[in-house]
């Protein structure tokens, strides 16, 4: 696995979100199953009211998103994945500084 | 347009991104522009990383989303948009409630 | 409503995905009744596993996906709503000519 | 890698849309060396206006998107990925019956 310095790391920041279908409209022990999986793999992460947000190397990334959907559908569950990606090769830390960057412009920052 | 009180009032959690196709890698100004939108309508929102998370009733969150969008496309840019709905009809400040009901369950935050 | 020689006219090819949550693993039922209100519309538009492709102006495919929507939501169901928008000012007939593009370059078809 | 007769085998229906950003707004080429690599994949595959739909075990499908992926990503562009699963284990040929199950209800096909 190439680590932040190595010039193969596709730096990755991906939003994830995925929860079982047909196991009722409360989904939150479902989904905390997920997250804790993500929050369990060491990479930085932000949960939101819709997603969570992880940034690492793209095949980093796509090992843990398979990781925590398996903790569903394994369980015979059908599963929905939705997941985003934006894939900067030679960046870092996007997680904060693509918010930062908006800030800035705006002078200001979300209510 | 119905207020939180009104029965007809269909709460919405929204994740939007909407950015410009074809006007080179830096994106910072366009995606300003459209966060500006969103955070003038008045209506609750975040904005992280991937996208901006908005609460409101169905109908305002589908007009901001669109008065969003046209302040790219009204400029002639390809643009692209990308929206998930959570719409979950008698909940209210569910952009809140919905991450702290996954932290309640893992004990924590995410880092 | 802008019709498509109008200048405001501003072209949209969207894929969107309404579906209920909890109300069991198998939801064509639901599906069909948000697939109805679509083809009623008059747009041009094909279904396939995933979702539901669908090309107007802008104004007039957000007003069909919030009433497809609302066949579900205004029966009390929790409402799961995925909407990705490709908007390109000045074209016409893009959920033919952007597969056809493809193709012509890969010289062939997907099976 | 589990054939579709092991019971490990995780059925995965995909829709994936992998593109550049900053390279201009006509995409075409761009998109067609993504779906190359889908088709050279041996998966079932259907091409539509906005994504890619795809179908296979859980882990091979993952293992395609990334290829897909690292095809732009490695040329150093900034690369968007959007992809939704939908896994249903047990399952087969959900490419063809999830349109089929819609379409025998509404009675007709989209146009």
């Amino acid at each position: 696995m190439p680590d932040m310095n190595d010039p193969s790391y596709l730096n990755t920041v991906a939003e994830v979100t995925i929860a079982p279908s047909g196991q009722g409209e409360e989904l939150s022990t479902y989904v905390a199953q997920v997250i804790k999986v993500i929050r369990d793999s060491g990479l930085p992460n932000q949960t939101n009211a819709m997603s969570t947000v992880v940034e690492g190397d793209l095949h980093r990334v796509m090992e843990v998103v398979e990781e925590a959907t398996r903790v569903l559908a394994e369980q015979g569950y059908r599963t929905g994945v939705s997941l985003r990606l934006d894939i900067r090769p030679g960046k870092r830390d996007q997680i904060h500084e693509k918010v930062e960057r908006v800030d800035r412009i705006l002078g200001g920052e979300s209510r």
